[in-house]
């Protein structure tokens, strides 16, 4: 008998799932491999970086995914290369995957745009270990300044390099930290003198939204206390600060970066095939590369168009990722089934950021911008309902039950180090 | 106004956080020092090691425990040192901490009785960062395993030496988890060729309840295909196995190490008192010592006397160690008013132990040993009330009726590499 059509899929993110699951329970042999045994969600990943949720509550093993998928198989392990000619992957642990049709759903990494000291006095949130480390930088700060303030200017300083979903998102989530650990954790740090710094190159934030938008977030932070400074580029990112073009210096404990990512550096960079700003993969109306159809990529990686005729191409977040993975695996349905390619368009389903507490801007199609506890909910739902896994839904909900009630939030913990073990 | 009495307690373990809690709400200054943020709940250390339980649903932040007890601060910091003429504690931030009394709870470690390679090659199961590191080469071992059966001769085998409580519950545990991972995670593993070893150089196990429930263990592990070998002394640990006194070798891809623990080392051992076997400090009735009245040691570090005219010490178990915490707590409070010492006496409220789903062997004083369902649930119920935190018990509660149900248990991560940052 001849051998079922081999898939493999890189990357476990929103894109690499969503290929993946549009294949489950067809005839063909599908691996997708991923340098972490788990699935995470990265939307929420801010709310680990401020300990409102825990790592386990935003993070899904991927064999618990496709659990009940026969034809799906998971490899824990790190892509060494892709040999184009050979039609296969080799892993780091010596393992070779060979393929009839390969989708590279690899993501991005934070973008630092070559700002002197950005990458190495910044912390970027784009990885479960990213929002670890950040936390336990954030918390291991206002422990610092309780035991001894006068180490302090004032107070800490946390700086948010970005106006963007995750930039708001952030400073809304520090406001919240703060007050916490002063009202719960009786930190002794006078709210007053510590300072949450939002930094923005544009002159509005949520660049991507509505403008009514960008207002409603800028005041609603503004009311909560942070410091919101628009129109201000960064040029050198030091220990002890952030350097703004104007020449002047903010003091800063903590940097954010949230400013921007980039496909540059990863595994999809090294493909043989243009690339658009920021290094984005350039590929056909079907997603496959022009120099090789049987080879997809999509997600944060790929510059998918956007289709409809209409110019431009797919923003990078979550439903740009599902969309085009969901997309991908059809197309290879379809060559599998001998049938024609199909042009992906994007949908625009809406976006949305929370601005900390019962506030959030939701923009959907052909609705005014929703602001506020309705906004919010919003959020929340959506945010559930996208979540993989019912538990992960419950704990999440628990955890957000808590905050809203004014419990103590999620354990505020400082995890050390252990060493996670891939096959060698 | 003259100043309060100050009270410093080094350690947050059960024996730190009792001798606390015996002085909230009193009119004296207590500080309570931790290398940790939070107080681990070490006897469920086991089920995040096998990946049954997350870091989160053990660990609690000790400034949430005290958070409404205003005379009592918590430093986040290590000890660097005990100055006990001055009556001072320094911290390795350069911190210096006076007191009137002192509180010596900072536990043990596993003791490795000199045996080679031991320290170097099997796992503890002591602190979360311990659990965590299991946990990861266990799934390590699992994942590994499947991408690269030829590798393991026949299967993985994971030996625990040590056939006490620790040794039971994670044999037990090992048992569900290499179930789950073939039933739920689908690796392609035979557990029938799989080994799971358990070792201990007496003749039964749990030597320490009355026999009838180191036979119920032994039968129960043994039908769930544990290999239990009794009288079996290790004589050296290598990268590859287990080497014992009869000069056999069993080869082992994890070694977990439950054979004991050993005060040697830790702060309490620089204290200026005899020891006992394991290192442990001779205290008086009063648990403090003899040369410094006002110092105390309590829990696993301390040789607390039984008491009641009994001879021998308090065993190193949770109950012993907030009983002798509590204890000291109170005989603070007496000196402070001005009453006689009172002497510490020990009372034993029975030891239990799991053997995996829905077994366990409960020893209750005055009552046969309960094992089966019953003791599972008497187990249960009592680890669920000693639990910190309404939310973890929730959460616990929840991951246990997930395995219960034969839902996927607890997600099976493998959580990399993050730093922790201690104030500088």
């Amino acid at each position: 008998m001849e051998r079922l059509p081999r898939v493999v899929v890189v990357g476990a993110g929103f894109a690499g799932l969503a290929a993946a699951r549009a294949l489950a329970g067809r005839p063909i042999d599908v691996a997708i491999v991923d340098q972490h045994n788990f699935h995470t969600f990265e939307p929420l990943l801010y709310e680990v970086a401020t300990a409102g949720l825990e790592p386990t509550d935003v993070a899904y093993p991927v064999r618990t995914i496709f659990g009940r998928e026969p034809n799906i198989a998971f490899r824990y392990g790190k892509v060494g290369g892709i040999d184009l000619d050979a039609r296969s992957v080799s892993l780091e642990d010596g393992t070779r995957l060979d393929y009839d049709y390969l989708v590279v759903a690899t993501g991005a990494t934070a973008g630092f745009f070559g700002i002197e000291g950005a990458a190495r006095h910044t912390r970027p949130l784009y990885t479960l270990a990213d929002a670890r480390r950040l936390r336990n930088q954030l918390l291991g700060v206002l422990e610092e300044a309780d035991a001894h303030p006068e180490r302090f200017d004032g107070g800490p300083s946390f700086v948010v390099v970005g106006g963007g979903p995750t930039g708001v998102e952030m400073a809304g989530a520090l406001v919240e930290l703060l007050s916490v650990s002063v009202r719960s954790d009786r930190l002794r740090i006078d709210p007053a003198r510590t300072r949450i710094v939002l930094l923005d190159v544009a002159d509005h934030l949520l660049t991507a939204f509505r403008s009514a938008a960008g207002g409603y977030a800028a005041a609603t932070l503004r009311q909560r206390g942070v410091d919101i400074r628009l129109g201000q580029r960064v040029t050198e990112v030091t220990a002890n600060g952030v350097h703004l073009a104007d020449g002047s210096v903010i003091r800063a404990d903590v940097v954010v970066w949230a400013a921007g990512i980039t496909v540059e550096g990863t595994l999809a960079a090294s493909l043989p095939a243009p690339t658009t700003g920021g290094g984005r993969v350039e590929v056909g109306a079907d997603l496959s590369l022009a120099s090789h159809r049987e080879v997809f990529v999509v997600g944060d990686a790929a510059a998918a168009p956007l289709g409809h005729g209409k110019e431009g191409v797919t923003p990078q977040l979550a439903q740009g990722a599902i969309q085009s993975g969901r997309h991908a695996g059809q197309q290879i349905l379809r060559r599998v089934a001998g049938q024609p390619a199909t042009p992906f368009s994007y949908r625009d389903k809406g976006i949305m950021a929370t601005i900390g507490r019962r506030a959030a801007v939701a923009q959907l199609p052909r609705v005014p911008v929703i602001g506020g506890t309705l906004g919010w909910l919003a959020w929340l739902g959506l945010h559930l309902v996208y979540l993989i896994g019912f538990r992960n839904r419950l704990l999440v909900l628990l955890n957000w039950s808590w905050r809203y009630f004014n419990w103590p939030s999620g354990p505020r913990l400082i995890v050390e180090d252990v060493p996670a073990v891939t096959p060698r």
